[in-house]
């Protein structure tokens, strides 16, 4: 572990061993968190990386209490990453008072609107500076790196894959935001860090970077709930169908019956997630 | 579902469904709540029943969300049902200012001393009814029990069973408070809900009921972790491998190298535990 992390806490689980941090972030200038869980084989040699995204609300613990992918992580041998929502405490005057914007909505853009440009800069630090800590204080392979997410994480992970082409080896989401310049929460979001001008939108929005850039990801895979009460107003599927068919962009989206926005539906899908990375990332 | 339960929530889960309910309970002379999965063969015919009793500052959602139980029981047609810790907002004074007693400390004893004898009845409530509303209100095949738990709820599953020679075809738990006259919170529990007359206190006890009755259990399957911070003071499983020795009672006590008392630890051995049940439910 590098000098500059401070382990919060540790936890031995199914072999291997969650742990969180916390340090000093550059680009989010203040005391970023994020999680990891190390894998056994980890003990013997470097193993490769799946980033999760998490959703409103969330934090870096989240995923590893509620959605029960360590299990297969462990026999899978991939290392997860997962970071916080949002930079905290900033002192940002209005960080707290909407659970759509501020912490835990950081919704993986680079703020360039004040006062959120001082600090918002999720999609740098999940990224860039993230990966780096990542690569230096832990035994990842980062030459096989992949991401998921889910909700506004998993805009985050399509987002991130479609702006760095080559990049991530998978990518798949749990009920993305597929077209935030196209539902409340993300106009509220980009119209937050990004300001009044949607031209600049388009550079964080699935669909649009679909449609100018065309097919740039490996295969996607993507699970949604038909009893998710965000469907039809937040997350709008059919327009990442419609943006992949127009792009080439090839996709399995599933709509599994009766499930919800919930970890019940998350863990209930996790490990079809986990065997889709691990496939391409042990190729 | 009978007329006397109030649905709370429900969730899809691994083709079977998460359900939250509230009713008025006759022995905890007020509101009580539980949860209940119910596998996908629930849809189909009548399926065992395994019961999971909590720890201290748990609830009934507690186990669903973290230990990956859901999957398994899935696939082994298990119904999962697990009740709140204790009676919760009773109006005695003290309730809510211990977390080692009142709200969330239940300790699955019937309280004979006051104020909390008004209120406190878990043991009467986990075995009888509970499961009373449960086989009319579920697809349950009552003639087919089974339970385990963790901790505080480790010491109640095993105090369960032991009271009720034959009842459960199973019995399980997690780092179980394994001789709670003998240990800070066990006699802290004990004198507040059944008085200061210790000998009152034998027939709650693990170990003193395993030495007075001898061995009536089927073959009891215990996981410890060696870095819980409450194993020497509060958990002492080496009185309960001693109590099993001298009664004959059978007994597999697995010292889990480096995990600690969370959920990260219970979720690694959830599926030893549960296969432990399918087997004796299914035989």
């Amino acid at each position: 572990m590098g000098a500059d992390l401070r382990l919060a806490s540790e936890h031995r689980c199914f072999g291997g061993t969650v742990a969180y941090y916390r340090h000093d972030s550059q680009v989010c200038g203040g005391e970023m968190r994020f999680a990891v869980y190390l894998p056994p084989q980890a003990r013997a040699g470097k193993v490769p990386v799946l980033y999760y995204l998490s959703g409103l609300t969330c934090t870096e613990e989240t995923f590893l209490i509620k959605a029960g992918a360590q299990r297969l992580a462990a026999e899978l041998g991939l290392m997860l990453v997962v970071p916080d929502t949002s930079p905290r405490n900033t002192g940002i005057e209005k960080e707290d008072v909407d659970w759509e914007v501020g912490t835990a909505a950081g919704f993986y853009v680079d703020a360039t609107s004040q006062p959120w440009a001082s600090r918002f800069h999720m999609f740098s630090y999940v990224t860039r500076e993230l990966p780096e800590l990542v690569g230096r204080s832990f035994p990842a392979r980062m030459d096989r790196e992949a991401i998921f997410g889910h909700s506004m994480g998993g805009h985050g992970a399509l987002v991130c894959a479609l702006r760095q082409p080559g990049r991530y080896r998978s990518v798949s989401a749990f009920a993305p935001i597929s077209a935030p310049m196209r539902c409340p929460w993300g106009q509220k979001a980009f119209g937050t860090y990004l300001g009044p001008h949607t031209e600049a939108w388009r550079a964080w929005d699935t669909t649009e970077l679909l449609r100018s850039g065309g097919s740039r990801l490996p295969p996607l895979l993507v699970d949604q709930g038909t009893s998710d009460k965000f469907l039809v107003e937040q997350l709008k599927p059919e327009l990442l169908r419609e943006a992949c068919e127009q792009s080439g962009q090839p996709l399995t989206l599933r709509f599994q019956d009766g499930y919800d926005h919930g970890y019940y539906f998350v863990s209930t899908f996790m490990a079809d997630h986990l065997r889709h990375h691990a496939t391409a990332l042990t190729a």
